[in-house]
């Protein structure tokens, strides 16, 4: 018992003096493999039925994959019949080719063919563990035994598919538990396995490299595949796969590093699904070339299909966090991020490039919305704010109005304790500076420009309206003149902006003033038909924030 | 719209050609800093309230972390309330360092000092963006302007550390999107921030790379740290860290490779809560290094614990396939899988270098226990029925009976679609193979050895009882001999093992049997008190399988 790291042993990594792959960009997809169907199946709770799994390989086909394991027909009967569903129902498209994985016994093998019977293509995968630790602590065997068992089971397989010449037959052998191997050893192995199938004679091969525990740092396993790739016979002729774990939590890492490193296949799931910690996830290797501008080969833009059908399936829910996938993934409550995310959206075009801060990926490619990126909490600052009643409510404020206004978000998201809706944000936005007190409601008003300035005269209320009339060098000036005198206060104004208003709202013209009245600053806004309007609302309001605080019960009466 | 990669452009890596990196192995754990209470919570839909963060920083304490970011006081009240309460109610111990996050501006600054007031030991963490989109697109700035808004910020926190000279202050710099900024560049800004800390002449000093964005494969992240640690001023006085986020899935391969390429500590969040995918998971990368026999300075013994907490702070549940963490990674399902398991663990013992195949920690480590290990269902084989039945009713089967046995489990689990629990294994095989007939229980034998053999004669049946007796080379054979005169068949038998049984159950001695009974098999076992009652059981109970099979309503006719 206890925690004591003592008791295991450090990964030996091979030395390498001639590594090369460090200095490779991934420049192209690799050829795909989906073992969902197989090595996802066989690690779920409850294994998929007829239906779900052939609901997850027409999505697999959908998405576009074109080499699928369906299965481990000779271990197991349902796999045994949905193989032979697929074949016989006429399920699998004449470009895709089913894989099914078979240990190297020559009655697996031999019942493995009888799932096949009638493939127009297929992927024999047929497997051994070569580990010292198998070797020596299950199988009781030494190098010799091992390989033998690796070339009868590739004598079978070869035996066995020239007895169903039908079929276009592909050739997979995998040193199971490669990452524990002793690399010479599985060279020798692949090597023995080659000198059966001879794939430089026509017959296509795939040797396939699992990381079936993942043992090492992900560059540990590039420096595997490199050696390997370096070392074995008929490398010209023959795809080198991986299949990589992720007991470390860098499955997607090693896989990578390993077509740096001269993989031409990865074999993974959708989502990750598989053994213990899972299989390397197609979506985020795929989706991290896409980021890159390279073509992954399959259409992942419907991405919430994808994680539906995966959890339906699986009956695993999707990590909120999950790389491209989860709920959270474009999500930024924080002030900085959205202020960033603000302006860089601000500037993005249809047809630029992607540039845009913390967002590597536009939401849109994958069936996302731009309205999921700004949330807002309490962490969230000014940008977000604005972003938010911007998109959602097509007002625009003034910075100094942001910032006055994100601290009123900010101070009622910390009281809830949790997210603020946009709806929320923009009912706070009306009851603190849209509300106009029907007393104080703009009627009419008269400008008149002469050399000396300008004389306004307004009327406002509800029931009882009140005509003030004053001068000033603008209307805006003449009006707080006039109120100044009213109220007996002193107006000094700020700050105001006026702007006229995107499509789509009922009022034409917004404005946003902040004054200070007797030395406390207020700040309203106002929507209204033409700009002036909406600039004399704000500023009325403004002055009545004053009025009626200072006062409120003297408030009605002194307007009257 | 649309799913087009063209719009991407793909990261340029620095050309190296004095990398390092990829030789070493990690012998030592970085030096940790928790950032679960800052970046972690300004991740989340709610973020943490008072109770929650105290809660999870009182965790983080206990596992052992000596640096633990606590909030961004400045832009947050509940942030600097939480700052307060700690170092008032005196809640940090003596050799743990707080650390807050503030951008470089002055108002800022002066405010984090105000929330660090009386701290023993703090970490001042000052930021401001460097990468070239922040620069171009948010900050509209040059490099002069971006590298002065990190010199200025510096000054500032220096400043300020100075007039509260009872606190152990540590200064830490980091150039925000670093992954996305020059290296130059970003060597230039860190290196013009020392110029004024000065690390060389005493003051501590981190300097923080962050993978703000992960935008490349985790080699490149390896390179741009070894390039940072080869080029900056002060190298020797500073400690280099880094911050990896999860955007391509590889936060912790990223860090992992930055610790080989020269970084010195590791920011990060239990179980990797943060920004959109997450920050770095310190539970993998730590459990990482454990599993290489490295001490990783913390302790995760209690997982359920960490899971537990972190679920009720952040309200997001753990992923069942998280790295050492979720709730099947310890589980195998699959035949092949447990049948490896079950032969390496009983070859292990306690004290020995931990090596069992698909198991790359001992659950055991973690809090959790071998029973999770090995679950049932239609995927599972023989091994795994065995180990099971072994484990939890100290029932062992000869290799013969777990084939014959592991099929029926299989069927029924086939049938039922989902997992099959240990006690249904049980009862499936008390009723194929245990269960007695009333009319055919054991009563009493006799055995009598002479020259020739074995004369035997037994007594069985419920009420009405039934004798025989026959002789034979042994006891088995004789009452073999017996049976097969009465009742009128051909008995042959395959096999037959028994055996004495482990402590803690009722019976002491447990056997199996396998016959042809006119040439169809039949396998039977039974439970008694000694070897001899439970050979003759057995066999008593394999011939009724196939006299009640035969005709059921004679059976009993022809027992009377």
């Amino acid at each position: 018992m206890g925690f004591d790291h003592r008791k295991y042993v450090a990964f030996q990594p091979v030395r390498k003096t001639d590594r090369r792959w460090p200095d490779q960009v991934i420049q192209q997809a690799p050829t795909w493999c989906a073992v969902d169907l197989r090595d996802g199946n066989q690690a779920l709770v409850k294994p998929m039925t007829v239906a779900q799994k052939q609901r997850l390989f027409d999505l697999l086909v959908k998405l576009g994959f074109k080499e699928i394991e369906i299965g481990f027909p000779a271990a197991s009967q349902p796999d045994f019949d949905f193989c032979r569903k697929l074949i016989e129902e006429n399920r699998v498209p004449d470009d895709v080719r089913i894989q099914v994985l078979t240990q190297a016994r020559p009655e697996l093998i031999a019942r493995t063919y009888e799932a096949l019977e009638g493939a127009k293509n297929a992927i024999v995968h047929v497997y051994n563990s070569t580990s010292t630790v198998q070797r020596e602590k299950v199988f009781a065997m030494d190098r010799e035994g091992i390989r033998e068992i690796a070339v009868n089971g590739a004598r079978i397989v070869k035996a066995h598919a020239e007895k169903q010449p039908g079929t276009n037959w592909t050739f997979q052998y995998s040193p199971e538990s490669f990452t524990g191997t002793e690399l010479d050893f599985a060279a020798e192995v692949i090597d023995a396995v080659n000198d059966v199938w001879r794939p430089d004679q026509g017959q296509e091969v795939i040797i396939n490299l699992p990381a079936t525990v993942e043992m090492a740092t992900p560059n540990v396993f590039a420096d595997q595949i490199e050696w390997i790739c370096d070392r074995v016979k008929y490398r010209e002729h023959i795809q080198i796969s991986v299949h990589t774990h992720n007991d470390r939590g860098c499955a997607v890492a090693a896989a990578e590093l390993a077509v740096m490193a001269g993989a031409d296949r990865v074999e993974g799931t959708l989502m990750g699904n598989g053994e213990r910690t899972g299989n390397m996830d197609l979506v985020t290797m795929a989706m991290n070339l896409y980021s890159q501008g390279i073509d992954p080969t399959l259409d992942l833009s419907g991405m919430a299909e994808i994680t539906d059908v995966v959890e339906a399936c699986t009956e695993i829910q999707t990590h909120p966090r999950h790389p491209y996938a989860g709920e959270l993934v474009f999500t930024a409550f924080s002030g900085s991020h959205q202020d960033a995310i603000r302006k860089c959206l601000s500037k993005y075009k249809e047809g630029d490039k992607w540039e845009i801060a913390y967002l590597p990926i536009d939401p849109r490619d994958l069936g996302r919305r731009y309205e999921e990126v700004v949330r807002i909490n309490s962490q969230s600052g000014k940008g977000g704010v604005a972003y938010v009643l911007e998109r959602d409510y097509k007002i625009s404020m003034p910075r100094w109005l942001q910032i006055e206004f994100s601290k009123v978000v900010q101070q009622a998201a910390e009281t809830e304790g949790g997210e603020v809706d946009s709806h929320t944000i923009h009912r706070l936005f009306e009851d603190k500076y849209l509300a106009v007190r029907p007393e104080w409601r703009l009627r009419t008003y008269d400008l008149h420009r002469t050399d000396d300035g300008v004389t306004a005269s307004i009327e406002f209320g509800e029931k009882e309206r009140l005509q003030l009339a004053g001068e000033g060098l603008g209307a805006v000036e003449a009006v707080a003149a006039a109120l100044e005198r009213r109220f007996g206060v002193t107006l000094a104004v700020e700050a105001y902006e006026e702007f006229a208003l995107s499509e789509g709202t009922n009022a034409n013209a917004m404005a946003c003033i902040r004054i200070q009245v007797d030395g406390a600053p207020h700040s309203a806004a106002a929507l209204a038909e033409d700009t002036t309007s909406a600039t004399l609302q704000a500023l009325l309001s403004a002055v009545a924030n004053h009025v009626v605080a200072a006062a409120p019960e003297k408030a009605r009466e002194s307007t009257a």
